[in-house]
């Protein structure tokens, strides 16, 4: 396959991949449905006339979520032409006019949320990240709670605070326990950390409420997926999440990268599911391969630093497929909508190198990694710019792109 | 003060109540905001010609999001002119022609979700409730969390399953552990509950991540509050929860009342807020009184039996106001929207007959109450109808209406 439009070596964007993100131009600020492709970014509003008329809709909108909703065939549709459209003397090729209205520079563009998310869920499915935190709060014997390899935890998040690639974040301020048993402090948040993660898009037309999503009709709702920095305040967290969950330690931000890629792109990248032990319920059951070999990578970059590599993760480390998480998801009766979020939790490998997060990569404060020069870390400090980046590799590279923020210092507090 | 429009004694909706909601009615699907008065329901959307204009798109919406979103200066013109306009002698009452278009009875008419929800937060507030569950499963000696009297306690919830008074909820199929230590089981929940709850919207404009809401600022930012039962699968809770909180127990449906009752109709009901000892941190601290002296009730209507009252809490027992509750909410930078729903936790008081939930009212299954003749119950049973009203009662009432729900039998699971 070969398109008209030039697509560097080690490209995240080849034609092989046509992941969905929302742009908008200096010349024009309205929000519009786009293709990345090279270094490019189709306008799909400008060629919607080529596309279905049931479709036409979704790809004038200024979010994806009328293209979410339309479900898995129109998705399939939509990837299809979309390609032809980009091949080598295609009609749009040869219409020189029509290119210069609906192909841009992505470096010419401002990428937005690329959903308008109902709401957004973060699980905990990496087992290797559940086991070194729970070595690390509760000791090596109960490391994994009872429950772990039952069901895939998770929790809701907040899906007003996520926010796309480039969003810097405040340190928050919050209440925290410095010392065990000794009354709360007041103040800027001292364990800023990062959460190596992966989230996909719900697709399909909304559930009802008490309406359950087998495994097997799971696998026609997931959108795409996107990379994500889950925020973390640690300090916060601790004094806070006992006995509900994290609640500010979380809200303060979640970052997700702009361009979605179908599960199309992702699956001649497919490799075994994660063996699980005890097999588990019949409605977490499925025979579909749904894990993928997409390597991740975290740097931190530090004010007037360089940048540099602190993990190299991948997102097959994940015990709980997506098919799986949707399942539990919904099986008390949760209705699920098209642009909902659902995350993997901190995606860690077996290996130091690979741990998803500084609580992990620094256990817990106690040894410092190097950021350059003369400059270490146990946790982020004011400045730093994290930068998470993911590709499957192969004959060609589906990326994902990156999704980045810095950290900027704390506003102080008045009342 | 004396409206043309007829209104009962007793009635939950006096002029001095003047909640809003969103209806439809049986000629007209188009769903619009609505002023509950006595039986009957004041269209706000044929009537907004008589408003300043700047209000006027937000009464003719279908949903509560614009209103709230203009703030609390629009509210208070808003409230003095529907209350002018129902007045004897106004000239709605002189417009015979005009009071046929724009007043239908309530008894006509369908309730809707009155807002968009972008984002739903269930608190931990009432002390007699965290201290009751504490005993329960931790002992006396440990009931409290450390943190619980430092900060609101609170979590995520899920807003897709916030559902309005009327719509039924399926008894849920989960995980659960009925012995401890050995292996979970899967099929329908057996330990079905209500949670007696208030909840409140956010209103004024979006704010941004980052912003913090201070207490001061939070008094304008508070629309108004209606009644939640916040249904909830106690063995699937009990064994899921661990470490992140609840889940799936809790995102089966919330069920809240129709009408949004305003802040300035409670405001003569205030009471002294819940003593506050330690003092909290200054981010949480206000002057300004926010606590109400709201009576409320929990009724079991058990299928082809009678309703009876199995509780009779209050909403002052609440030790966190609203105010704390949204500056805890943003100190982190989390950013509220209008239509955000921050819900207050079980509102038990300190007698067994004031508890707010099955969990505490059977002490944990351990005692029966009687709901009618022949009949007990420990838990919720398939049939039952639960109905929570609250109301402040002085001169005249301000009334919540009620939100009800009946439990239908678990749907069988099919993979």
């Amino acid at each position: 396959m070969s398109t008209f439009v030039q697509v560097p070596a080690e490209s995240d964007f080849p034609i092989q991949n046509l992941p969905y993100g929302i742009f908008s131009t200096s010349c024009n600020a309205n929000r519009r449905v786009g293709v990345a492709i090279g270094e490019q970014i189709l306008d799909l509003s400008a060629v919607a006339n080529f596309y279905p008329e049931y479709v036409q809709n979704a790809l004038r909108a200024n979010v994806l979520n009328p293209l979410m909703a339309l479900g898995y065939d129109a998705w399939n549709d939509v990837r299809t032409i979309t390609r032809d459209l980009l091949l080598a003397g295609s009609s749009l090729d040869k219409n020189e006019e029509l290119k210069k209205r609906a192909i841009f520079k992505q470096s010419d563009s401002t990428m937005h949320l690329p959903a308008s998310i109902g709401d957004y869920t973060d699980f905990y499915s990496s087992i290797h990240h559940a086991t070194n935190v729970g070595i690390m709060f509760r000791g090596k014997e109960n490391a994994l709670m009872p429950n772990w390899k039952y069901l895939p935890v998770g929790y809701h998040g907040r899906a007003s605070s996520v926010v796309v690639s480039g969003t810097p974040i405040n340190r928050p301020l919050g209440q925290t326990q410095p010392v065990d048993g000794e009354a709360p402090v007041f103040g800027p948040c001292r364990l800023m950390d990062f959460e190596l993660e992966m989230a996909f898009f719900i697709g399909g037309p909304p559930t009802k409420l008490g309406e359950r999503v087998t495994t097997k009709e799971a696998a026609k709702r997931v959108f795409g997926f996107v990379l994500m920095n889950d925020w973390s305040a640690r300090d916060v967290q601790k004094w806070e999440y006992v006995p509900l969950g994290p609640f500010t330690a979380k809200n303060l931000g979640t970052s997700i990268s702009a361009w979605v890629v179908p599960v199309a792109a992702l699956q001649p990248f497919a490799v075994p599911n994660f063996p699980q032990e005890p097999k588990p319920f019949p409605y977490l059951q499925h025979d579909e391969v749904f894990n993928f070999n997409i390597e991740l990578f975290v740097d931190i970059k530090p004010e007037n630093g360089t940048q540099v590599t602190v993990s190299h993760s991948n997102y097959r480390h994940l015990y709980w497929t997506a098919l799986q998480q949707i399942a539990h998801h919904s099986v008390t009766g949760c209705n699920l909508n098209p642009g909902d979020l659902l995350a993997s939790g901190t995606i860690s490998g077996e290996t130091e190198d690979s741990y998803g997060s500084m609580l992990e990569i620094s256990w817990k404060g106690t040894r410092s990694i190097s950021v350059g020069e003369n400059q270490t870390r146990k946790f982020l400090q004011d400045g730093d710019e994290v930068v998470i980046r993911g590709f499957c590799n192969g004959d060609y590279r589906i990326g994902f792109g990156d999704v980045r923020g810095k950290v900027l210092p704390a506003i102080p507090f008045e009342n």
